[in-house]
């Protein structure tokens, strides 16, 4: 049986000119980021959408795009040290 | 029992001024890093260490350090699209 992984973090180094086209696709999959990190609950069909979209639009030899595939939100913990994100994020959206 | 994490990502949006010297404190304890992620093994004693060197050095007004703390290297998948990153990371160190 294969895993089914319904979390994921997703971060780039993608070049200036495809850079916003990118951002525009995650933050279409994603609801939280803070500048080239997204992450939240993805199911496995639509991490396939997403990967196909971003597929057609980075440079294979520039840029690239790390997915990071977590069981569910509850396999990690999270600590933040300085200025609340979660605040920021919620002026943002 | 409290878990015992063993691997860890470490993001950040720090201010100019202050960058540098996060990134110096964070490459003393993570071997992998691209633009602002770092990841990598790390024990609960070292983790603890590396945040008190942070907390000297962020504004807590300004800054952010988020801390995504994993049990193990095998609680989570990794995908990358484009460019492989182990290639450009070994050209670093």
């Amino acid at each position: 049986m294969s895993n089914n992984y319904n979390y994921a973090f997703l971060f780039y180094d993608i070049g200036e000119k495809r850079v916003h086209k990118v951002f525009k696709i995650c933050k279409k999959y994603f609801k939280h980021h803070q500048k080239s990190v997204f992450r939240g609950n993805i199911t496995p069909a639509n991490l396939i959408k997403l990967k196909n979209e971003l597929k057609k639009v980075i440079d294979e030899d520039k840029d690239f795009v790390t997915i990071i595939k977590l069981l569910n939100r509850y396999t990690f913990e999270e600590e933040t040290l300085g200025k609340d994100i979660k605040q920021s994020e919620s002026l943002i959206f």
